[in-house]
C-alpha cells in the first residue's frame, strides 16, 4: 500500500533552529516528524507510527544480536509485590520511591461515578515493575538447581514505569519501552564477562546501526544501578553538549541470587549463590538518535535505521504525465525493493510536489528520487540526499549539485545501495568530528567553568574527589562524571596519570565528565 | 550457540494420557515442554523461552499480515484514567469490573515496612488497560480533522490486564499479551469491509499457520464486544470437543468516535462521525495450537510455527565416535540452515540419546535427524518424524517405518524441507478430520443432549430463541452459540432453513454450537 496515511501528511510547523532553542527544535523535530507526543495519562507518550517504526527496526538488531550472543526472550509479570522489593536492601531503597501502585482489582458504580470498589482492595499491593530483577530471580529459583542449569540467558522486551513528575519525550518519561537482560552465571569471571560482553554489543549498535559514537566505561558508585556491585555504560555527546547515557549493564554479584535464595550445586557439589548480570536499552535511544543526527530541517536517519530509505516522488501538471510518471515511480520503486532497499512512493494527489520533500525530508528520509516528465524523456532519475558530508571551504553552488543529482537512469538505481552505505558512514563521521570538536582536556578548573559556561561537551578530567566533591562540582557547573572510561576509551592525548582538577590529589586516570540528560 | 540452556533439560516428568485427564494433560505438555508456569503474582503467567518463541514466531507472521493490508504499529499508554472508561456507556459496563486499579505513585517506608505514600493519591485512579478503545480514541481526535486523515489504520502489540479468580495458563491469565488493531475509517461501509478483511486474516493464520481449521462467523447480541455493533469470530475445535474463541473482530460504528468526540470533515465540507473497528488476537493462541495437535508424548508443533524445525542429535560411545558424528552433525545442521531451516545440534555429553529424543518430542520439534557410526560408514542419516499421518488399516510395524527413515545422505537433506510442508499439511488436515468426526447436524434436544453428554463437539443447529433461552440452554448443557456463521462455512449438510431446536420456531439458518473455553 503506498498511500501514506494521515501520520504521513505535510508537516505544517516550521522547525525551530538549534541555535535559537535546542529544546523547542527537539521538540519540533519529533512534531514534525510524527514520532511522539505527550497523552491525557501525566508522563505517558504516545509513540506515532513513523517513530514505532524507528523503534521496532532498532529491536530488530539489537535482538539479533542478543540470540546471537546465545540468549533468548522470555516473559515475566508486569507485577511485583510490594514485599519483593525489600528484598535486596540496596535495590528496594534505590527504586521503591516513584512507583505506579495497584491496590485495587475492580471498580464499581456508585451513584452513577466509578470508582475502585473498596472490596476489591488487595491484600498486598502491586508495584508496576520498574525493572525487573526482583520478579525474575524469584523465577529462577524454580529453574536453577545445578551448574549444569547455568549459564541461564534470558532477556525481555516489555513496558516499565518509573513516576517521573518533568518528562521529556522519549528521555524521560513515566512509562518506556525497553529490553532487560537477566543472566544467571556458576561463576563471577562468567557474570563479569557477559556484563562486559553486553555493554559491547550496545556500543557496536550505537556505533554501527545508529552512527552515534560512544565511550564506554564504569560509572562511580554514587551512580551505580540500585543493587549493583558494578555499573558499565555507553555515553554520547549531543549536539547541545550535553551527554545522553544510553545503556547500560550491571554485574550484580550475589546480591539478588542472595535476595531470592537462588543456589546451585556447582561441580565440587557444594550449594553457592548464582551471580547475576542484568543491562538494558529504552526508547530513550530514539532520542539519542534524534538528537545526534538531526539539524533545522528536521530529522536525520541513519540509512540502517529508515523505516523508509527512499522516497519516490513523481512530478507532473497534467493527468497523462501523472500517469506515465506514477507509471515509472512504481517501477523504480520495484527495482528498488528488489534490491533490499525499503523504498515508498508518494503518489498522492493534490499535494505539491515541494510540500512532499519538505514532509518527507522532515520525516529524515535518506534519498529521495524524482521522477518527472523530463527524466521520463532523457531516461534519467533526480537523486536527492538528505545529507551530505561537509566539505571545509566549499561553495553552496557546488555542495547544492553534490545534494541532488541528475543521473542516467541505470546509474541511478546502482547507486542507491552504495549511497545508503556511504551516508550510514558519513554520519558517523560528522557525529565523531562533532564530538572531537566539542571535547577538551581540561586540568584547571578556570578552564572547566568556561568551557562549560560556554556550552561545553566531553572534558576529560582527572578525578580524586570524594562523593561531596562531586556533588560540589555538579552543583556548581551542572556536570557529573558520565562514566570513568575503560582504558582503550581515552584518546591518547587524555592518557597517564596527574592531579585532581577540584582536590589536587594525584590520580591514575582522567574521567569523562559533562552535563547531562 | 549449540548449547541449550536449562530451559531445555530433560523432562523429568511424564505427560498424563489425554483420556485419563484432559485439563491435566494440557498442563503436563506446557511443563514438560517449558513453555510456560504461574507466577507468585496471582493470575500473571511467567511464558518461558520456548512459549515466548512459538509467540515470536506467530507474532512476525501476524505482523506481516497487517503490514501487507496496509495497518502500521505504534504504541499507546499502558494506563487508562478512571474516566476514559465511563465515556462509552456499553462499554464501561462491559469492561470496567475487573481491572487492575493504580492509587498511588511512590512508596514509603513507616517503621521498616514499605507502604504506598498516602500523599501520593493519585487524584484521578488509572486503569491498567484491560483493552485500549478508549485511550487510543483520544489520541485520534488530535489526528483526525479531514477525510484525508482517513482510513487509520494501526495496530499495537502489548500487554493487557484483566483482572481473573480462576486462570489457567495461556487460555485466561490476569496479565496476557495481545495485538489490537484500531482503524478509523470515513464510512460505515469501509470500517464494515476492514472487520471482516481482518477476520480473514486470522483465519488465513490459524489454517494456514498454526493449521487449526476455523469456522468464522457473527457472535449473537449477547456476546458481542462492549461497545460494538458487531463482533465476529473465528472459532477453532479442540481435541476435547471444546470450542475455543482465537481472534475477534469488532465493527464499532460510531460509538467510540462519539464516546472521544471525533469527527471529520467529509468531501462534501460537512462534520460526521468517524466509522470504526478493532480486532485482537492474543497469547490464548498458544493454547489453541497445544490443545489441538498436541500428543500424549507432549507437544506437537506445526513446522512453521516451530521455533526448532529439525534437531540434530549424534549418537556415539566413545570419544573419537563423539568427534566425528558431532561434526557430521554440525555439517549436517549448517546444510539445513544453508536451506532456511531453523536447526538446532543437540551435543551435549552425559545425556543419553533415549533421554535427549524423549526431550525434543515432548517440545514439539517436528523433525530429528540421528547421527551414529554406522551413519557415517554408509553415507546415510536417519529421520525420524514427530508425527505421521494415520493410514486406516496400517501396522504398528509399518507406522514405524514411516515415522524413522534410514536415507542415503543427499536423499535425507533434500527430503527435510518438503517434508516439513508435508507435515504442515498433515497436521491440518489431521485437525479437519477430528473436527469432522467431532461434528453433527442435529435437529432433536435429545440428540443434542446425547451429544454433549458424550464429550461434544461442534452442532450445527437450528436456533431462533432469545437471550433468556440461550442462557437456558447453557445451563442446561454447558454450551453456547460459538457464533452464526458466515453462508460460506456451513457445509452443505447444515444448510437451509429449519425451525428452532429449543422452541420450534423458524429459523433461517443454522448456528454453531459447543461447550468452550
Amino acid at each position: 500500500m503506498n498511500k501514506p496515511d494521515n501520520q504521513q501528511k505535510a508537516a505544517s510547523a516550521a522547525v525551530t533552529p538549534r541555535a535559537q532553542d535546542y529544546s523547542q527544535w527537539y521538540l519540533d523535530v519529533i512534531k514534525n516528524a510524527c514520532l511522539a507526543e505527550h497523552s491525557p495519562v501525566r508522563g505517558c507518550m504516545v509513540i506515532r507510527p513513523h517513530g514505532y517504526a524507528i523503534w521496532e527496526k532498532m529491536q530488530r538488531e539489537l535482538d539479533d544480536r542478543f540470540k546471537e550472543t546465545g540468549h533468548e526472550n522470555a516473559y515475566f509479570p508486569l507485577f511485583i509485590p510490594l514485599s519483593f522489593l525489600t528484598r535486596e536492601e540496596k535495590h528496594a531503597s534505590g527504586f521503591a520511591k516513584e512507583c505506579a501502585v495497584v491496590t485495587h482489582h475492580r471498580l464499581k458504580s456508585v451513584n452513577g461515578e466509578i470508582v475502585p470498589d473498596p472490596e476489591s482492595k488487595l491484600e498486598e499491593p502491586l508495584v508496576v515493575r520498574p525493572t525487573s530483577e526482583t520478579i525474575i530471580w524469584a523465577q529462577y529459583k524454580n529453574w536453577i538447581q545445578s551448574y549444569r542449569d547455568l549459564p541461564l540467558l534470558i532477556n525481555q522486551w516489555a513496558n516499565v514505569v518509573r513516576w517521573e513528575m518533568r518528562t521529556r519525550l522519549f528521555l524521560r518519561t513515566a512509562e518506556f519501552l525497553w529490553q532487560e537482560g537477566h543472566t544467571a552465571h556458576a561463576t563471577e569471571k562468567e557474570a563479569i564477562e557477559e556484563t562486559w560482553r553486553m555493554l559491547d554489543v550496545y556500543a557496536d549498535f550505537a556505533e554501527n546501526v545508529m552512527a552515534v559514537p560512544v565511550i564506554k566505561g564504569r560509572k562511580t558508585e554514587g551512580e551505580r544501578f540500585a543493587g549493583a556491585l558494578e555499573t558499565l555504560s555507553i555515553e554520547g555527546l549531543m549536539q547541545d553538549g550535553k551527554a545522553l547515557q544510553m545503556g547500560t549493564s550491571h554485574y550484580l554479584g550475589q546480591n539478588f541470587s542472595k535476595g531470592a535464595d537462588v543456589r546451585f550445586q556447582n561441580k565440587d557439589g557444594q550449594l553457592e549463590y548464582v551471580y547475576a548480570s542484568s543491562w538494558g536499552v529504552s526508547t530513550r535511544l530514539v532520542g539519542a538518535l534524534i538528537m545526534t543526527h538531526s539539524d533545522d530541517a528536521g530529522l536525520v536517519l541513519p540509512p540502517k535505521l529508515a523505516p523508509v530509505q527512499v522516497i519516490v516522488i513523481p512530478i507532473y501538471k497534467s493527468d497523462e504525465e501523472r500517469v506515465r510518471t506514477v507509471e515509472e515511480a512504481k517501477k523504480v520503486a520495484a527495482e528498488l525493493k528488489a534490491l533490499g532497499v525499503a523504498v515508498k512512493v508518494d503518489d498522492r494527489d493534490g499535494i505539491m510536489p515541494g510540500a512532499k520533500y519538505y514532509e518527507w525530508e522532515g520525516k529524515g528520509v535518506p534519498l529521495r528520487i524524482e521522477v518527472g516528465p523530463k527524466d521520463l524523456e532523457k531516461g534519467s532519475l533526480c537523486i536527492a540526499r538528505r545529507f551530505v558530508a561537509e566539505i571545509k571551504g566549499e561553495t553552496p553552488e557546488a555542495q547544492r549539485k553534490r545534494r541532488k543529482a541528475f543521473l542516467p537512469r541505470a546509474e541511478a538505481i546502482a547507486s542507491i545501495v552504495p549511497t545508503l552505505a556511504a551516508m550510514q558512514g558519513e554520519l558517523l563521521e560528522r557525529a565523531r568530528n562533532l564530538r572531537t570538536e566539542r571535547t577538551r582536556v581540561i586540568d584547571k578548573l578556570e578552564d572547566f567553568e568556561k568551557f562549560f559556561g560556554e556550552g561545553g561537551g566531553f572534558a576529560w578530567v582527572h578525578w580524586a574527589g570524594d562523593a561531596a566533591q562531586e556533588d560540589e562540582l555538579a552543583k556548581r557547573f551542572e556536570t557529573s562524571i558520565r562514566n570513568i572510561p575503560f582504558e582503550d576509551q581515552i584518546p591518547a592525548e587524555a592518557k597517564g596519570e596527574g592531579v585532581c582538577i577540584l582536590t589536587g590529589k594525584p590520580s591514575k586516570q582522567r574521567v569523562l565528565m559533562s552535563k547531562s540528560y
